[in-house]
């Protein structure tokens, strides 16, 4: 099978776009990777790592051949990071990202790329690290990735998108950007709100200290840490970019959150029993799909060696 | 050095039971290992396994001749399991548990046992798997074992318990029962409560699909998953038996995570990027002190392979 592009532009070399930058070199041998970040600093880095062929000075030219650039900025930075790129554009070239919420990028791609194709696309994977040297090649290899086109987007252009995801190792979904807005808020955006809460508020007690909540950790707390170790500016941006759906699962959580917290409070075992009985079969769900490590404790190798 | 105990028998047979027979046997071998489950599969299985040396059908039969009990079983359940052992109990006896609770927990015993000494501890060490098969003798190498010695304790029993968490690879700790439920509601409890809320809000969406919840559940979602797949008999208990402590650090975090939905509700991303940029330095502290996986992503390896 020919690649789906010839040329592909990836704009913003953090760990998702570095990843992006490896994958396509090690996956579609024959296609030219140009790579473009405002940060002069990670522009040196990626060219030190090998994360594209080219890494221009100056945004408008390394989007100029290309007809795929991938926007892989955080969702607030979107519109300027592509009306950078608008004079070194080609025609017929297929505007894509990697943001975590949709309807407003979409918005935010389509203001600024006036007459362009803008396909959005959301690839669910990551870690938390951050920063051009935190990409691999692998890390779309089993995972799912959402493209949620425009309703009158190019039925050819939508395939080459899936087909270059495919190419990736990922696995492809589409549906609109509104329903991926509410899918994520749940699966993504709820629980990085909740870690970063959870983190925060073991740091700032009194009565028990930042050192004990260090050593102790291996109780569960530390989980919530590796989340909660995530791009600030990343999440910042969507949270206010998915307000509205991550508002609507927060009141949700909430609510069950004060259903089991009066659980407690009156001593009612039964109902605290049947909710954590009830939650193991998702977990289960996960491990048959292949969406998590199959071993205890995520697989961890910090029993000094093995487990 | 001469190992602190002869004879040690392990009551309840589950993931911690389990693996402090199999740790004995690899760490002490010249120490008899008797273990007891009050369940008969329980008791088969473990034998098949080899978790103990010997696993009598009577609890008090399980508790002659040893110098260390240590129960294992859920913290609501610790009472009657140690009454049972009580005609079997050799003078000068040793009586630990490693419940995740401690101050109710030590008045259970105490009350169960009068006139017997009574060491509680808790082994801050586990996975998500449950029951006799979920052991290993490593499970608690480099992990903190916490030790809440009551004020008259003899200090020559307290020493031998340390001896002995520590020829099992732990380090160990010692602090009131009162600090200790505190520092783990915070680390362990509100954890898990928070983990168990959000996988069954998730599994109660309407606009949702639990299938797009499975799939889409790599974005940060199924890292709860983990923890909401814990024993719920044991977790029930936990609740139970620390409910004040649980109580007040809920309480703060639900201030915590009002703030961050007024902040996300008013558009204040400054408030946001300050909350999540001071969240990294507890992530960082727990990889300095070896207690979580540095690698990204805790090292999972779901990526068709490698990262």
């Amino acid at each position: 099978m020919s690649a789906p592009f010839k040329q592909v532009t990836v704009v913003g070399l953090g760990l998702l776009g570095g990843s992006i930058g490896l994958a396509v070199q090690a996956a579609m041998p024959g296609v030219r990777v140009v790579g473009f970040d405002a940060d002069a600093e990670v522009r040196t880095k990626a060219r030190e790592l090998g994360l594209a062929h080219e890494v221009p000075e100056v945004a408008a030219d390394a989007a100029r051949g290309s007809d795929l650039v991938v926007l892989c900025v955080p969702v607030g930075a979107m519109g300027q990071a592509a009306a950078a790129l608008a004079d070194g554009l080609s025609d017929g070239v297929v505007i894509s990202d990697v943001g975590s919420s949709k309807a407003s990028v979409a918005r935010a791609l389509a203001e600024a790329l006036p007459g362009h194709t803008v396909i959005p696309a959301h690839p669910v994977a990551g870690t938390e690290r951050s920063g051009p040297d935190a990409g691999f090649a692998s890390l779309f290899s089993n995972r799912w990735c959402i493209i949620t086109p425009p309703a009158d987007a190019d039925t050819a252009q939508v395939a080459k998108l899936v087909a270059f995801w495919e190419a990736l190792g990922a696995r492809v979904d589409m549906m609109d950007a509104d329903h991926h807005d509410k899918v994520l808020a749940v699966t993504s955006h709820l629980p990085h709100l909740i870690a970063y809460t959870i983190v925060g508020t073991a740091s700032d007690l009194e009565q028990v200290t930042q050192s004990e909540v260090i050593k102790y950790s291996a109780g569960g707390f530390r989980d919530f840490t590796r989340i909660a170790a995530s791009d600030p500016t990343m999440w910042r941006d969507v949270f206010l970019s998915n307000r509205d759906a991550v508002l609507e699962m927060l009141q949700r959580f909430t609510e069950d959150l004060t259903e089991l917290q009066k659980a407690i409070r009156k001593g009612d075992g039964d109902t605290l029993f049947d909710h954590f009985e009830r939650t193991r079969a998702i977990r289960r769900g996960i491990i048959e799909m292949g969406q998590d490590d199959a071993r205890p404790d995520f697989g961890r190798s910090d029993h000094d060696g093995q487990q």
